[in-house]
């Protein structure tokens, strides 16, 4: 039997062919880090629905989603068309539109911390100036996020992100003293080293279910006892949504949780798969960012950038909401075909797995290391990702399924239970050749 | 006669009420600081061409161009076409495309430095990653900055902006003691304080022409002195092309004068209005961003983003370079109407004024507190902005003609003599009304 790999360059030729263009021209022959993997990618030619083409003619049921962006799949006939009506009036205006205004009207209603709202063009933009604007309203310096939470590459939050967590996420970086890491659903070690940092303390940035890190729901529990914590030292309450803002319910997971978040950051699937970031926090905090009122000296520099609230991504994330607030069933297929996926994956790996997620999203851990159970980016980390990595990349080869290797699942509005009932059949297959 | 905002309040009635509306949502009202003036920014309805047009049906002949990012002007066809045909395959891979390839091509023949690319999705995303690989190659902390010099929003840059130049350009920064500012255009003093610090000098970013400090093109003199001072102290010389790159002539500023930069950052039209920024750099010192090569602790960790070279960006890119390319007649037309600009705006003023800038870029700084030459960011601080804003509002609300007040105007291949003329003569009148 022909391997994996045998049978991915077979049928990726021309892929094989422009990777290698690709390389001379691009760092690593990609345009982000975790676009690559071997023997190389394949070269997208389109996606469509639930599809992924390449330009070798392959198709791939797509569960990595443009980043997990596209929950109605990709090329949304529910987005192409209003974008295609902007484009005429122009994709860039570099002034006030009346799109964004009631784009964000949609938004404060679905999100009540966003009494304002200022977008930018990416999820590290928007990180970048929360963390700003907590410092600059609490007086303080140090920001504590958790143990393999990904808040995108701004420099205010690149610490132990990636296994090994104590050690830097990379070189050139000079001030990684005012960042604090906790470890991610322990309550108790966590308030330990908020404790000891207390005075200093601006503010907890959490996603409250940790993506990159693993596909792992916060519990309840432990992110009550961070915001209370927080508020009682006044700091401030960070929730990062930008992947999980608008995935399981219209609206962020933090209504739903009865949290209350001093600022959410959304981005993803709030701008239909244009590029976006979106801060949204109390009036009483946001406002140190009103130019008109604080000066140089008095407010926080939070500034937008050239592309902010553009005409396309307002007009492209104005339909996906205003599609996902009229059809909320959506959210009820995901999840059914979430949990038919987490428990069918589970039955087939047996107790070799952890399948961690919720609602659309999974994650298939296979234990290793003494991990038994999944509850943070340590025990994800700890567990077989090699294995995880060829699980995916054969799935890709054999059965044109593609997860970017050993990332999250992101179901969408365009799968089916077919399409789950292939996963797990082909799951079955290789979950065999492992024995 | 009716005051200036008067007329104008006349005329944007709708706009009046919208941007209440948009108060109750943003920040100041506005997704970008900048774009606020008052008493409101009117809000815009369309682009097309040389005009925008706001939501009352006021036409207004555009030098903003999209935080001169439009150089075909607004919806250019050349743009709009590719991008129709391109958005059935989607707007959104998050996997690698082969326009990807083809647009770097065009990008490393103009740009040499750009013996390796990688795509961000804004000017300030790219800034931010220049400088970390600047200290991560070099194995030292300080970057050096020109007063005035913006490089976006990024933590790692934010220094010396605005006016006044030693002031703190925001509350909440940790870290403005490894920024270090010098100077514009002035060698003697600019090499004294770099040589305070060379022994941790990572680099020095400068853009070739100061865009938002005051339209003003370095002297080859002054970029030359720093180039050879960093290489001699095993720094980098690092260039914001944003403003500039593609702006004067096919290419970057650089090429023109001999440079030879470390890296080069692109954005703005280079993106064809879409939401890009481009970091070029040499290879030898971009492989530090590779992961394949280089592991968590010896690595520059230089993402991408979920919205890196997505496939809209890198159509409409590659559509406005391959026009450019072709049509090279663009630059001489640009060059032609700034020239006369320059010229008759300087006639209509008199003495009272400097105009600066090059090719397309031009702005009025009306002389003020003794400096009779703007050589610098300071000299343009010290001219009558006030007086400045009041000139571009009068044009907004009389004329019909749009500079984002205080800002340098960028002129676009949808501009002809006739707007220039009507730009001077609207002056004309400005100018006897302040006899």
């Amino acid at each position: 039997m022909s391997s994996a790999v045998d049978i991915y360059k077979k049928k990726t030729k021309r892929s094989s062919r422009v990777f290698e263009r690709s390389k001379k021209f691009h760092v690593n022959g990609v345009s982000h880090n975790i676009r690559f993997f071997e023997p190389y990618p394949f070269v997208t030619k389109s996606g469509k629905g639930k599809y992924l083409v390449d330009i070798d003619g392959n198709k791939y049921v797509d569960y990595w989603m443009g980043h997990w962006s596209l929950i109605l799949g990709h090329a949304a006939p529910q987005v192409i068309d209003p974008v295609k009506k902007q484009l005429p009036s122009c994709w860039m205006h570099g002034t006030v539109n009346e799109l964004t205004v009631s784009f964000s009207e949609v938004i404060q209603k679905a999100v009540p911390v966003a009494e304002k709202i200022r977008y930018v063009s990416t999820g590290t933009e928007a990180t970048m100036y929360t963390v700003r604007i907590a410092r600059a309203v609490t007086g303080k310096k140090i920001i504590a996020k958790v143990d393999g939470g990904w808040h995108g590459y701004t420099t205010d939050l690149l610490k132990s992100v990636n296994w090994p967590f104590e050690e830097s996420e990379s070189l050139g970086l000079i001030d990684e003293s005012h960042i604090v890491s906790l470890p991610y659903n322990d309550l108790e070690q966590s308030i330990r080293i908020l404790q000891s940092v207390k005075d200093d303390l601006a503010g907890v940035i959490i996603e409250p279910l940790l993506g990159g890190g693993g596909c792992i729901p916060a519990t309840k529990e432990y992110l009550l006892g961070i915001q209370e914590f927080v508020h009682k030292n006044n700091a401030m309450f960070l929730l990062d949504e930008i992947v999980t803002g608008f995935r399981f319910l219209f609206g962020c997971l933090y209504t739903s949780m009865n949290l209350d978040p001093d600022i959410v950051t959304l981005g993803k699937i709030v701008g239909g798969g244009f590029p976006i970031g979106v801060i949204c926090g109390k009036e009483e905090i946001m406002k140190i960012a009103d130019t008109s009122t604080h000066k140089k000296f008095k407010r926080s520099y939070v500034g937008g950038g050239t592309f902010s609230a553009n005409p396309i991504t307002m007009t492209s994330g104005r339909a996906m909401l205003e599609f996902l607030k009229k059809n909320l069933k959506v959210y009820k297929k995901l999840d059914r075909l979430g949990n038919q996926a987490r428990k069918d994956l589970s039955k087939v790996f047996d107790d070799k797995v952890a399948i961690t997620g919720m609602g659309s999203l999974f994650m298939t851990h296979f234990l290793a290391n003494g991990v038994t159970e999944v509850k943070n980016a340590s025990d994800a980390s700890k567990c077989d990702t090699e294995l995880l990595h060829r699980y995916h990349f054969e799935m890709i080869a054999k059965n044109g399924i593609f997860f970017l290797p050993g990332k999250l699942g992101a179901i969408s509005y365009a799968h089916s239970e077919f399409d789950i009932k292939n996963l797990v059949e082909s799951s079955k297959r290789f979950s065999a050749s492992i024995e």
